[in-house]
């Protein structure tokens, strides 16, 4: 489905506005049915804010049909290739379409006795999460008694409908739906930004895997040209951001160790807020260096 | 053979001298008994003086045997088991005794290279190096003329001496062939030592293997009761310090990030000076830590 | 003199042209009239690189009576008032205006020194420069030759004329003739920035006086609002900025030492280049902290 | 009065014991009197603990005069020289004997309003304040009412006989009543401690007089030989340490900038723990520094 603006969304006859939108909703085009008397949007953020109105006003059974419409997390149905095309590339996104023979099985069994316990899907907004971060949500979420479970599962509901409507529609406001993830090197021997530093950032998974996901060079201001991760939300999980200040400190032509004291920096952190911004900045010298979440 | 002290050393006669100090250089008693006759010696530097200085006053000849009565290193010697004891337990001490095939391998065509290069074996003082930083080591005197190599084979046989005087002979003084590798947990948010904080050490090859040489928990003081390293050179390598100060902050009670920013803090550096005292500190809060090669 | 735009020099006629610029060179309005027939200047940058060269290529003599047109620093004229307005300003920016006797006597030792050894008024953009950073000047120039000297007289009557310059045309380019002095300050102990922390910016004299010359408060960023100094030249010199993190501390409502460990933090340091950014930041918790030149 | 072994005291007769501890409590020998039938004392705490409890045994009344045993701060007596020999050397450590006209009118305000609404003296062990910490605790302490500041008074009496009682006994044990205040600079562009950084340690006080009260140069270590203050209470109050590290880096010979953008390093904190270890230490490069209270 091609992206649309929202003064086209606002102009549209009834059935055009519900084929455009129709679908933000897994499986529950009444949504977007609900919404369509209430045009003109001023804003993106009114025309969610209706949608997830109309949700919350109608009854309870309509709200766990809508939970129910939602496919299991690397289940039978991605193996088999009948999701929606949203939910195939979002749980792609997540690393769900890559799982071991083990992990499977463990998401199998997690839905299994989430259903038994739930009588519904394990409901998440993938593209906030890594895959071990979803593991552990599904084990927290299998505490929780119903009611609090489904006020937890609709709400991921209405981020996956955020992230949907973000990507479908162009307006002049944006949603809250995106992180960034950004550096910076500064040399404090020189008092300089430090140009050239090669860098990597890895996903860590509790298992142990470490999954490259971005590479860069600083430039003359010591930065990457663009954030590590920009335009999505950053998945909660762990990273290490590595910097290669060695061959840096050696095209500097200062007399160093040999080996040098350092060679790679690596810096281990953790995104737990997946809308903000997280500056993971390097402050270095060839014989000690800082690091701090900056702003 | 077990510890003598230096005053022994200077009292008893002739054939008891040689014979507590014979096998010092390799196969060459003859050292010993070249300076028996200069007893008594005042301390134990002026002894390992005298040794070093009759090598140094022999022909080049004699020079050439003792270094061709060294092994070869991961050599079929070795694996045949038919080395001196202090060869063994100083190549077992390197992990030589646990090579992979293809680190048996290199080690096998290294030594032909170089044997068929300087018609002598490769010369190494094994306790200051690791795996990596031998063959590093390797490559880089393959590369030398042949005056130039026999200076520094010499060098690492006296190297190879002093160590082996040092854990002989008791005396008041010590050769300075021990280095030293401590660190130390500050909590910046608190001002105080971080006292429990988990901590490891591991030794990390050029090949990206991750070997645990120590393990430790913060004391009060924020130290390891023990260095990390001691008594012995520090091997020429790199390394990772891991601190566990997750688990750290969890215990304070403070408010934190879910996940937490920092759960762990690895630290990569490299030892070049294996008899000196490596400090490395980290000054730590929840959402900022500094290192640094401190004293 | 009113601010006049490039285009505008570019379409007057030659008279309005020389009578718009006639004044960037002290007394010396041939140099205007030198470029003129070289109209239209695309840019501010061609028409300041046009004055120059006309001031180059004009035979030594010129260029000498270019330099004796300039006024002594902190001179009789300046307090018979008869300096020209531009020449009043800057003098006064520098604080020439405001000497103590012991200074003003100083000023007048050096101006008889340096007309004595040169035959020529001591030339310097007090602008880029404090009070102490002048007299300092002022030793240093004494001991060129008159050859070096020239070329030194020359270089400051061509930075004098690039800030006229500047703040006299309106183009779409500007001449690098200004720094930027900005600040940020970091709460290392919630990884957020600090907002609400009090801040000044004292100039420090080499006679140990103290002039306040900027107040501020961080903002939700930890930012001023405004850089501590902009549009303008840096003055060469040292600087204090003082942090009231104390408060800052108190505020957020975390058990402290009484009295606070850290109540104020002062961090002296010196601009050496007039024309650049420096950014002093601050990282800071409430037992550490934190500075460098940053970027 | 010249010191004295625990042992000595434990075996002279009651009456030599008495003349050598009886005035520890001010104007109170019955101090002595009242634990010298307890002796043998196997340390000098047990002596100390046995001497306060016998005050805390007394009756409320007797209390009450012990404490009006002691004199005004910077009252008159102090000026007609009638103190005790151990309370005049006390104030004048704490610099009570050179008060400005204003301060000794403010010391005689606060003592008369303090005597007015307690009815007696205002007793603090000054060698654990500055002036402006004893300042600011005699306003605290008016806040109170009478049986909270007996308790205070008579905290305060403690303290002083515990510093007297650990200037008077030998013993092999100590009294906790000193602290220490050190340093140490590390050079993190080498890796190195910093030797031959000159510093000056200065007592602020509320007024912004600055009291020279240390000064040093780093040894080897990045050390100084000694502690910066030892073998007595830490007073309470504003420091700043200055470290001359411009001098430092240009004798390192690096390029730097002209004029240096550190030339002196000022480190304002506060001593709130007289009985406590300060370790204030730098990590400084030419261009960047950390400071924190270390350990």
């Amino acid at each position: 489905m091609t992206n649309i603006t929202l003064d086209r969304l606002n102009s549209v006859d009834e059935t055009e506005f519900v084929a455009a939108l129709g679908d933000m909703f897994e499986h529950a085009p009444w949504v977007a049915e609900a919404v369509r008397a209430s045009r003109p949007f001023p804003t993106l953020a009114s025309l969610y804010q209706a949608m997830t109105a109309a949700v919350r006003a109608s009854g309870p059974e309509r709200r766990l049909t809508l939970i129910r419409g939602h496919p299991d997390l690397a289940g039978k149905a991605a193996r088999a290739g009948t999701l929606t095309a949203d939910s195939t590339a979002e749980q792609a996104g997540a690393g769900l379409d890559r799982l071991s023979e083990e992990e499977f099985a463990a998401f199998h069994r997690l839905n299994d006795s989430y259903r038994a316990k739930f009588g519904f899907p394990f409901v998440i907004c993938v593209r906030r999460h890594s895959k071990s971060s979803i593991l552990r949500q599904f084990e927290r979420r299998l505490q929780h008694d119903t009611a609090a479970e489904l006020d937890t599962a609709l709400d991921e509901v209405f981020r996956i409908v955020a992230l949907r409507l973000d990507q479908r529609v162009s307006a002049p406001d944006r949603l809250k739906v995106h992180g960034r993830l950004s550096t910076h090197v500064l040399d404090t021997s020189s008092g300089r930004p430090a140009a050239g530093v090669a860098l990597e950032l890895l996903e860590l998974s509790d298992a142990g895997e470490h999954r490259l996901i971005a590479q860069s060079v600083t430039n003359i201001d010591g930065r990457t040209d663009r954030p590590l991760i920009e335009q999505r939300p950053l998945p909660i999980g762990s990273y290490e951001l590595r910097f290669a200040v060695g061959d840096y400190f050696l095209r500097q032509g200062a007399p160093l160790a040999d080996p040098l004291f350092f060679a790679v920096v690596p810096v281990q952190f953790a995104i737990a807020e997946p809308e903000s911004h997280y500056h993971v900045p390097l402050l270095v010298s060839p014989w000690s260096y800082s690091t701090y979440r900056g702003s």
